[in-house]
């Protein structure tokens, strides 16, 4: 690593070492590789070269056999990556047999080999991403689970609103992840296509053997066989993007509520300790929500870089100037920061310290507005929603003036106490009506997610 | 309309009156008041209220009842639109019935009406674009037929490439509007949901009937029943900003090529000519592509607000604060610049002139420099790629050096000859066998387009 | 207002009316109109038209002679709002003159209007900014003042962290505001600059008189003479956004810091109260920071649009082909979410709830962690940086465990008293000390405020 | 270099290496050391600590004594970069000095560090932009000057409009980078401050001395001296994010220009050609415009990047979680992007093959249209500008009809004869009219130009 000019510093905080591997600049050339042998062995398979000259060019189809600076040296005069390693896989290829190096990358583009290179690589990042989710998940039901009755305070416009249960907020990221299983589930055959289309998209050297030639490298590299090229339309990677920035987005309310939680003030969850992590330089007795900041920071970055995707769509005719350019590096730093927050936030929760007595004890704190809206409700019936609203509102406003709780001044107002019985008002003050409701709520979504999901699927 | 304050003056050209309709504040209003009639229903199919209670509320469920200019001002206090809205409607149902009027909105939160009303409207809206894409669709597919094997320059980074056919480029742009058709239908089960959760989502007002009520709700409505409510987990939301999003590409790819066929230069296509339409308040002379304008607007447009719907997604624990109220202009403009974007492509498209002459013309004042790459992936087979390559890139500048075409060159090349026969290069330089590879890659396309996309679906 | 086409409903709460009149459809003709009566005038000085005829076309360049929704409507065809307006404008001037409305527009083209026309909208935009900045401004030096020793916790990484002051937190905020005014007062005499080129930027029709036109033109509208017609270089424009941009980041980060300091638990400030403000449908002790979310939905929202008009930029040759288009309602919609953003700021500010004793209370509830960091300092002097924060760390975590204050903890911790005096340690505990340092940094940005910022400088 | 890992690969496309050298790892290291350098001469000169010890301290805030990789993966845990920077250099100054050791870092925080660093990387970063920035104002002044008077055809719309010249399109390219330097130099003394303020920016630890500290270390590193620490306010580094970004807006709007003008079809300018440069993996006749593809891709990337850093100001408290940590690589992006765009740029420009010839060709090929503009103008003065365009419209039309030039079908048409005599016709058919227009224009830009911009001002 020449630190002279890399700027690798933040990666171990920011991204997996798994993902990085998978598009790095090695994956991208072995990619491009795979596209080549590919076609040589379909070439081979419909006469146009024989199998000898097919195994001559795929057995040079190894990353190892290249030099990664020069080539990108070269890139940087062609204009794309694929142009200097082709040029030097055919020098390879005619060291045993000219014949062979004739017909590297016969018929195809530069764009084929980069796009399908990058489908492959997007194949196994997707894999990535799916091992991950399912430990994540695994633990989010094991959390839901074990908390599906353990009150906390409900909080809207970071207000105290009325109780609920720490399961019910888990189980709500949990069914939003489940989801996003079954986006990529969807994407996967409609994104997963090769690119083979020749210099404008006509196949037009194969002739009438095209339809062929394409079905076989589809099918040796187990990719999903497009209806037409598709390099100039460029939705099914963008679809791929926009499934990671929604990851994100969940994530990044994961994070939100969990660095919230975590708060000096409210300390209802912790997470994880470790040494050295979440330290501060001045301040010893800092404990930092270090995966959250990572996990906010993404969901920061990601958006816009989705729009990035988006924005380069409409590329010009046959091959585009510029929004084909933006994606190369766009794409593969969504999935690296997709699969960076994904990883902290695993790593949170699956080492949450969850304080169930902080969480009732902030509820007892609240002096019993929690209820409020229990209360409301119930003299709602009797007495219509707004006579009733005013009614709670102004006992409220006394309990602060008189600093009492919400259950006593509610006991002592005469009007209350003529409308609810006191066994009437006891039931609305009762925390385990409020966590019972939430646990059947929590069930339906333990239940979804114990469906398979299997592994690539 | 009030012109000292509104700004409704770009409307006509960049969106829909229909699509405006939808997401008009008429129909914001009715869609909040779908949901309280509903709930009333739901509520009386359980018994807590009477039918009797279910009709009085019902029936003032009727936009035509509320002034919407007080709605609007009261809701720049609440902080929403649904309080005023419940208010308003607790007072006419009053009027009608006291008892009623206690069962307005109950159990539910302002929240829950207004994203329920939002789902609503996005479901009609959808119904619109689908509607659009089904004329566009159509008309590409008669495109694409007639004009199949119609040769037309095929350019890569600007530049002229190689031959290829206008049916070709149509067929591309409607295998991705085909795609995103698939895309919609996928996610309209996933995301036309119902919202219903109560002050903090525990559905707790309603006890152990709460099941029920959800599902009574959900069934009236004909939404989505949800495994929980999902009023601080938007994913369904974004996730129909993106479809839009990829939509708006493809038509932002359709316009970039049309635009720069009708450059004056060019001239190969033209957008429908009408009186009054794309003149210039200069240049008598000029007949400027507005729809593609309109079309590229929006492509630069929508990318960055669906990086507003992503980014929004962290909200705080069970209500956000600044995410929540950022959406609500932005979905509804997305929804308005799609379908402008559509219905501009639809226009060009259903009138486009289409100038097979002159795209045959600029072929062949091309020199035939757009058949170097055939003869070099003929010459390839004989005597290597590179050998080939440089044999017709210096082919290629001697024809410029001597102003003669690249055949005549190529034919008198001493080099070349010894390796192709006049019949080979005769063939090479055949226009039609390109413009029948290309036939063949649109066949398959409209065999696809001929699946049944029945309406709504 | 049309209901059943308009979305004006959040207007009220996401803009101000002042501005909405500035960006209004009839501020836009008018803008348009100034242009050309300005150049009408310029027109009659060089003597290419009478001053009779200048005053024909003067005296009916006023929105109130104009149909705006014909306008509007015929903008559509158009494809922009300058043609309609000048072909209008033509048959009301040939009413009264003949002669006049020959010269109508004499030598300019549509760009040229709208462009000026806007230019002079975003100088009564800007004006409007700046005097809610004033109003903002003082009320911030008022907080800063006030306050500027009252101590409150400081918070890092949403940790207590050391104490700080509740003025100084305000100084902060006031003193990215100044800047923000400096940057406003630098980029006027840049930005806002006449646009008047001809068709193609030639200013052709005006011959050796070119010069003069424009200077006259500039002059009359009082707008900056550029260099050069700058239609297709969009950057002043873009420049505008940017400080607006800049501006709501930072009112985001006051809406950030109110909001969490407004938490329930938390509870340090409190949004100003108002009759049916930041209540809810079902909760009726709630009080919403409906100000801070307004303010943070806005800084969610205008960052991407302050991309688009970035990415608007690379506009084509003489005059763009989408991207000048996507500016058009772009730029107006930034103006508006700053001025609802600084408005609704400046409301919460104005009347911001400051609870010094609740500052206190949590400050003391802390249990003495916030003064970690100024033990660790102290004890560094004597022993090194890490072996004093090691000292502190177990300090801390005893302090938990056997849940006592830290202070009690140090004084009983024998390897700190050999190292610090209890005098020492009574300094280190002593919050005035770090209400003083404060006290003395926010003196600094009280007198860079109190430097003159006259109305629109 | 760990291509397993990395994605370096298209560094050399699209940044510069002198860029990567500013914001390497390395440098990043360097930067947080000469703050923590200075801290130590600062608390030498206030008798903090002795001469001695700080020389100790700063002998050891070098680079090469540190192992990047290590301090990296060191950040991942402590969640930011400078805390092991500190432990390491504590280590190492130990070695020659407890007692030195004792202060390092003393009363600063880690984000004083970085932030500082990261302005100096900046400082450093503008210089190399300012210097690529003056060559190619040189390039645009040298071109301006050479081309003022070479006739081309202005396009609006995509679509031929009226007469320009070549050097008027240059001039306009010149105009904005001019303004572009002129906003880097004001930002600098505004952006370019030192971030110093301890743990919550109190500097509590250096007590009434730390006036004289933050004073003492901001004029070590001649830094701005800002009036109150900004950790927490982020505008100064989004400012310069924006600076950059409109910089990129203009490379894209010139790389656009260049890039249509290099169309096949037009071929009015070429890049530069170099082997090896803009070729093709299929096609041996391509010379793509690589360069221009570069900066519209940078066109594309900046801009949302740019949003990034907007939208990661709302940073809570006196520091943020997940705005902070967003910014970390996105500045550094924005530059490189930035410099490489610029490089390209740079390129493009100093050897733009310009074809006036061509240009002639192109204007004359038209038929004269171009200058039904300026004949236009000249009949409306006669009968009205709507008349005028109507029958000029007629002429276009019947120009095309009859397949004859413009001038020829007005010369022939007894109405407009009628109106102007053949030599005014003669006259409006004069290009070096049009020309000489531009070129007065260009004078002024020139003029400008030539004011000195001092290196690094």
């Amino acid at each position: 690593m020449d630190e002279n000019v890399t700027t690798c510093w933040f990666d171990p905080l920011f991204r997996t070492e798994a993902m990085r591997r998978v598009f790095s600049d090695r994956a991208r050339l072995q990619g491009i590789l795979e596209f080549e042998a590919a076609l040589s062995r379909a070439l081979a398979a419909i006469g146009v070269i024989s199998p000898v000259s097919a195994e001559a060019i795929a057995s040079q189809c190894r990353a190892e056999f290249f030099d990664i600076r020069t080539l990108s040296e070269r890139s940087a005069g062609a204009g794309n990556s694929a142009i200097p390693v082709i040029h030097e896989l055919e020098r390879l290829v005619a060291k045993r047999s000219e014949q062979a190096a004739r017909y590297v990358h016969f018929g195809a583009t530069s764009q084929d080999a980069m796009d399908t290179g990058l489908v492959l690589q997007m194949r196994e990042a997707l894999a990535l991403i799916d091992e991950d989710f399912a430990k994540l998940s695994d633990d989010l039901v094991r959390l839901t689970d074990e908390y599906k009755e353990t009150v906390i305070v409900g909080r809207t416009w970071l207000q105290q609103a009325a109780p609920t249960t720490f399961g019910l907020k888990v189980a709500g990221w949990l069914s939003a992840l489940l989801r996003h299983r079954e986006r990529i589930k969807e994407l996967r055959p409609r994104c997963l296509a090769l690119q083979l289309g020749g210099p404008v998209g006509t196949l037009a050297a194969y002739g009438d053997r095209a339809d062929k030639v394409v079905f076989l490298v589809a099918q040796d590299l187990q990719l999903a066989l497009p209806d037409l090229p598709w390099h100039a339309h460029r939705d099914r990677l963008v679809e791929v993007a926009m499934a990671l920035g929604l990851v994100v987005g969940t994530l990044g309310k994961m994070a939100r509520d969990v660095a919230l939680l975590c708060q000096s003030e409210i300390a209802e969850v912790a997470e994880p300790d470790a040494p050295g992590r979440g330290g501060s330089s001045s301040m010893p007795q800092k404990q930092n929500p270090v995966g959250c900041a990572v996990v906010l920071a993404a969901a920061t970055r990601v958006p816009p870089l989705v729009s990035i995707m988006l924005a380069a769509m409409p590329q010009e005719h046959e091959r585009g100037l510029g929004g084909w350019q933006a994606e190369w590096e766009t794409l593969p730093e969504i999935f690296g920061l997709t699969a960076g927050a994904l990883a902290q936030m695993q790593h949170i929760i699956a080492g949450l310290t969850v304080k169930a007595d902080r969480m009732r004890a902030n509820i007892d704190a609240s002096g019993g507005w929690l209820y409020a809206e229990a209360v409301s409700a119930a003299l709602a019936q009797r007495i219509g929603r707004t006579a009733a609203h005013l009614l709670v509102e102004r006992a409220c406003r006394r309990a602060v003036e008189v600093s009492r709780g919400l259950r006593e001044v509610i006991s002592d107002d005469p009007e209350i106490v003529s409308i609810l019985s006191p066994a009437e008002i006891n039931d609305l003050f009762d925390l385990q009506r409020h966590a019972s409701t939430a646990g059947r709520l929590v069930e339906k979504v333990l239940a979804t997610s114990a469906s398979p999901f299997p592994k690539g699927s």
